[in-house]
C-alpha cells in the first residue's frame, strides 16, 4: 500500500447525459477513499456491452444516474483493500462481474444473478456510489460522479470495486494482455455461455438455436459446441456474424430477410430439423417479433430462454392453448444464472483450450478512441469492444 | 371369448349435438367387431370431465364429431382382445388413459402425452373411429356413431379401446367397487398430481400455489402434500372448495373475490410466502387473467406449469423483461406428463394409503342420472361425477 497516493487519481469515461446528446467525455476524475468490502483496482480492460450504451443512452429512469461512469466488464489488478475483503489480496488479477445481496432466497438458493434487488444494486446509484469526482462537463467546476454500476464502473483507469462483484483468477492468468482478453467473460460471454450450459442444461442430443448473433449470441453458439450438441443454428440479419457463426460451432445458420415475414425464419429452422423444431432455443434480441418466432420454431418440449433484454414495456402474446399442448418451457435467464466465481474458472479453461475463441469476437481499443469502439460496433464490424487502459 | 356374442350391443351416453341443445342422450347401440390394437371392454364406470363437455358442447371446430360418444376417463373389464394387442388379457381390469402414437419424438423421448399428433389421435374421429351404431336422436333410423374419443369413449357399458390407452391394473385391484372408484385416475387425477410431482418435481422446500380447484385442482393439492410440500395454497372462489382443499392438504387458502380486482389473488398468495411468492404454481383454470396472476404470484426462480385448457385463441400478455429479469418460467403440461401405466401404479398405491382420497371428490351416478351428475358438477356440489354402468 506504500505505492498508493492519499488520493488516486485516474481518468475515466464519465457519462454525463445521453451518449447521442455527446454526454460521453474521457477525463480525468479523482477517486474517494475506500469503504467496507470495497476493492480500488487498477483496471487493464473493460468490455463494452449494449447495456452500458442502454443505461447511459435514456434520459431518465430506471439506473439513469448522470454524471456516472458506466462498464461491467472489467478486469485489472487489485491495489488496495478496504476492511473485511477476503476476495482478493493487494495485487491479485481479477475480472469483475455483477453484484448481488447474499441474503435474499434468490442469492441463498444459488442463484444471484436473480438477486431480489439485482437491479437496485447493479443499476441504480444512490449518494453511497458516488465514488468519483471531476470536471463538469462543460468544465464550470468539479462534481460526484456515481460508480459502481454492476458494483464496479469499470470505464475508468482506476475505479472502487465491491467486493461482490470480484472473481479473483489469480493463478489462472499469465499476464496483462491474457487478462484484457478475458475481460468480458464476466457478463457477455458468461451470459451466453451460462445460458445454454447452465441454464437450460444443454445435451449433446439437443438441436439448439441461437437467435441473434452479437457477443451473447455467440457465446451461446461456443457454449453449445462446448456441451457437444449436434445441431447448432445461429440466426441473424447480418451475413459477416453467420459467417462468424459457423467459424465458432454453428452447423447451420439462417438469415433473417428484413424483406420477408419474421415467420420465414421459424420455416428455416424447421427445414433443418425434420419438421421437429429447435429442443433449446436461446432468444438473445429481446425484440418481441423474434420472441414470438423463438418459442414457434421450439420443438414440442423445447425449452425456449430468453437472455436478451427486451424494452421495459415489451409484451409477449403467447397463445396459452397451443403453448400448453405442445408442452413447451419460457424461462427467464439473467447472466447464465450462473454464479460467477464458479463459471469464470471454467470459461477461462474453455479459452486456454479454444474452445471459447475470444478472438474471434474481441476488438481491442484504447479508452481515448472509446468514440471509434462503439462505432465498430453499431456497425457490426466488431462484436465484443474492449477498452484498454 | 365364448360368451361374447358376434355382435355386441349396450348402452352408450351418445352426444348427437351440443349438450346445451339437448344432443345427449342415453340409448341402445351395438358394436362393430375388434381391429387390431383394440380391445372390446366392459365398462363399470367413468368419470365426467371439462373436456368431454368441452368437445360435445361445441357446434363445429377441431374434435367435434357428432354423433359420438365421449368419455375419457374409463374403468373397465377386457372381454376380448383384437390381433397383436399384449397390454392385457381377457377378464383383466383395466384403466383407461389417452392414446399416443409411439413412433414421434415426443413419444420415443418418453413424453406421450406431448405426442406430436395428440389432438388427432384422441379428438378428431375419421371412418375408422366409427364404433357404435345406433338410432338417430330422432328415431328416423339408425346411423354410425364415432367412438375412440381419447381412444376410448367410455361412456358406454361396452365400447372399443385403442391399445394404447389401456393400463391394465390386474393385481393391483380387488374388485368392481375399487375399479369404479379409480376411473378418474386416468385423465383429471394424473393431470394435476402428475404436473406438481412429475412434470414440476416439487420439493418439500417447495412452496405451491394451486390456481382453481376442481378435480385437477385438488389433485395438485394433494400431490404437492404427497411430495412434502411445505406450504400448499389453494386459490379459488367458492368456500366449500376452499374448504376441501384444507381437507385434502391445502396449508392455507386464498379466496378469489369475485368484486376485487384480481391482482388481490397474488397480494393474498405474498402475504403467506412472507413477500417471496410460490416457488411451484398450478394454473388449473385456462382463465388468461388468472394465468397472468400466476405469474404474478410466482417467486424468482420459480416456476408456473400450464394444466388448465385455455380456449383457442386466449393469448397471455407475458411483459418480457420483468419476466426475464426474475428468471421464472413457464412451461405447458398435458396429463401431467407421465407415461400412465407407469404412473397409474403409482396413484393406485396412494389411494391406498390414503394420500389421494378420491372420495372427497368423487360422486357416483348410475349412468341413466347423467343430467344429475352434469347439473351436480356445474353446480360445484360435486368435485368429480363417475357415471356407473
Amino acid at each position: 500500500m506504500a505505492n498508493i497516493p492519499p488520493t488516486v487519481t485516474g481518468r475515466a469515461l464519465v457519462s454525463h447525459s445521453p451518449y447521442k446528446t455527446g454526454g460521453w467525455k474521457l477525463q480525468n476524475v479523482s477517486l474517494r477513499p475506500l469503504r467496507e468490502n470495497e476493492l480500488l483496482v487498477e483496471v487493464v480492460a473493460s468490455g463494452v456491452c449494449q447495456t452500458d450504451l442502454h443505461f447511459a443512452g435514456l434520459e431518465t429512469g430506471l439506473g439513469v444516474n448522470y454524471p456516472r461512469v458506466m462498464g461491467h466488464e472489467g478486469a485489472g489488478y487489485v491495489r488496495q483493500i478496504g476492511p473485511n475483503v477476503t476476495a482478493a489480496r493487494v495485487n491479485d488479477p481479477i475480472l469483475m462481474s455483477f453484484s448481488s445481496c447474499q441474503t435474499c432466497e434468490g442469492c441463498r438458493r444459488g442463484h444471484p444473478a436473480h438477486c431480489h434487488i439485482f437491479d437496485p444494486i447493479n443499476f441504480e446509484a444512490t449518494r453511497e456510489n458516488y465514488v468519483f469526482r471531476g470536471e463538469n462537463q462543460d468544465g464550470s467546476g468539479e462534481a460526484d460522479i456515481y460508480g459502481q454500476f454492476f458494483g464496479q464502473s469499470s470505464f475508468a483507469s482506476w475505479t472502487i470495486v465491491q467486493e461482490q462483484a470480484v472473481v479473483n483468477v489469480s493463478g489462472l492468468v499469465e499476464g496483462k494482455e491474457e487478462l484484457q482478453l478475458l475481460a468480458p467473460l464476466g457478463c457477455g460471454i458468461q451470459t451466453g455461455a451460462g445460458a445454454v450450459i447452465n441454464a437450460a442444461g444443454a445435451k449433446g442430443e439437443d438441436t439448439v438455436a441461437v437467435l441473434g448473433l452479437g457477443g451473447v449470441g455467440l457465446s451461446a453458439v461456443m457454449g453449445a459446441r462446448i456441451a457437444g450438441c449436434k445441431t447448432i443454428i445461429g440466426i441473424a440479419r447480418n451475413e459477416a456474424r453467420l459467417e462468424l457463426a459457423l467459424a465458432v460451432g454453428a452447423t447451420h445458420v439462417v438469415r433473417i430477410d428484413s424483406n420477408a415475414d419474421l415467420s420465414a425464419v421459424t420455416e428455416g429452422v424447421r427445414a433443418i430439423t425434420k419438421g421437429i423444431g429447435a429442443d433449446i432455443t436461446l432468444e438473445t434480441t429481446g425484440a418481441p417479433g423474434l420472441v414470438a418466432e423463438g418459442i414457434r420454431m421450439t420443438a414440442n418440449k423445447g425449452r425456449v430462454v430468453q437472455l436478451g433484454s427486451a424494452p421495459e414495456n415489451a409484451v409477449l402474446n403467447l397463445p396459452i392453448h397451443e403453448f400448453m399442448v405442445a408442452g413447451k418451457q419460457y424461462m427467464g435467464v439473467v447472466e447464465g444464472d450462473v454464479v460467477p466465481r464458479e463459471f469464470v474458472p471454467k470459461m477461462i479453461d474453455w479459452v486456454k483450450a479454444g474452445l471459447l475463441p475470444l478472438r474471434k469476437m474481441v476488438g481491442f481499443y484504447q479508452a481515448g478512441d472509446f468514440e471509434t469502439a462503439l462505432s465498430d460496433m453499431r456497425s457490426g464490424k466488431t462484436i465484443k469492444p474492449v477498452l484498454v487502459w
